[in-house]
């Protein structure tokens, strides 16, 4: 997987690329990233990359020349990537979305600035517009780092067998269940004895029964998308009554 | 507004908080950031601060003794602050919540790693967990990163006037219109025209009509908390009924 980042700050794209685990997978030579300075393809010689706003309102438009030529140099004469517009006005990033996007040998990703960047230069060469969340921020430079980490993730061979066996409890639709480590007892929190039963049946049990609690209580919404089975809606049934009867 | 961030890579975060929006804001004396390296706190000379899961499982917990330490080092003698786990297992991070934390003149951040961290510190230490979206990433660092970012620019003083105009745009449910500077013809594409027309209250409605329009395409579940008016409904009517007469 080879990520391009078109940047006003590379530095921050390859810095947080190389501390997280996309460094590991880099020196690996799993994954590669390459960013592009769209300051060094500005049409003045002051660097200037962007523009009063058309039809007035607070801020700077990025212009789209500059980054056209940013994009034009890194593509060369190859055919036309998948690139990704990191905005607010886009579809939600999430772990289907990273899943899929990990299928691709090559992503692009376009940071923006300022009040955002000219419409035209996003229907030229912008594939997706991809939000990772209802907030705003000051630039594209973070959302990228977060989706480069969240897809890299999912690229075969980045995780370790240990580390991979995560992904699938995300992917049931359920918040994850509680963990513990040693030691036994933390400041008069002992671990839950079910952990220690070596009782596996009854331990992943556990496991999902805490997953659907703490999902119902802080996302109720995935259980409508979730995958449950009869223990599970069993499970939740008997959770309302218990609310029910501590309500009255 | 003071940032304290518990972490395991202490320059990912400093680096990041120095280049984005928030450094300049350090500069200016409206915004400090603290890091504490949680491995400084390890129970060992080796500085292993992980250890298996009870229970069994893939991957390793963070142990809670460290991050105690860490924090109460940080803490000192003070009262009991605002921490914020960043977790996919907590409430989805938002503009509101970002605004309501920016109220704060302290937070603490804790950024787990590798399976999670023992749940009892949470319990001890932790007063929100936090999710900035539903997909899986390597570390709490670009969550706390994002989450930083986003608070700052809602602390008074951090954006200029001409930079914070934009926020009532994204306050009020709707993603924002398409935006367009010079020049004025891109790759045979010219600026629509009502832009340049000087006519402020045209412009406003094209805009916020592009807003409705975007917003239904994409997002069509914002429409439903979105605060519209009667023009709006009249816009989004006729727009539906445009759709389903070119489906015709």
């Amino acid at each position: 997987m080879r990520f391009t980042v078109l940047t006003l700050f590379p530095e921050l794209i390859e810095q947080g690329f190389s501390t997280s685990i996309t460094g590991r997978a880099a020196e690996k030579g799993l994954l590669s990233l390459r960013c592009v300075n769209i300051r060094d393809y500005a049409l003045d010689r002051y660097g200037h990359v962007d523009d009063y706003p058309y039809g007035g309102g607070a801020g700077m438009v990025m212009q789209a020349p500059p980054i056209y030529r940013a994009y034009e140099a890194a593509v060369g004469d190859g055919k036309k990537p998948r690139l990704i517009y990191v905005t607010p006005q886009g579809r939600v990033f999430d772990q289907k979305l990273a899943t899929e996007l990990a299928k691709e040998e090559e992503l692009y990703i376009l940071c923006g600035h300022y009040e955002g960047v000219d419409e035209r230069i996003l229907e030229e060469i912008a594939t997706d517009r991809i939000s990772i969340g209802d907030y705003v921020l000051t630039g594209g430079e973070l959302p990228a780092l977060v989706i480069m980490d969240a897809v890299s993730r999912m690229v075969p061979g980045v995780l370790s067998n240990e580390e991979s066996g995560e992904d699938e409890s995300f992917m049931n639709g359920l918040l994850e269940y509680p963990q513990y480590t040693r030691p036994e007892v933390f400041l008069d929190r002992p671990v839950p004895e079910i952990l220690k039963s070596g009782h596996h049946a009854n331990i992943a049990r556990w496991r999902r029964n805490e997953s659907l609690k703490r999902t119902k209580k802080v996302r109720p919404e995935l259980l409508e998308q979730a995958d449950l089975d009869k223990a599970d809606r069993k499970f939740l049934s008997e959770l309302e009554r218990e609310e029910e009867s501590e309500n009255q």
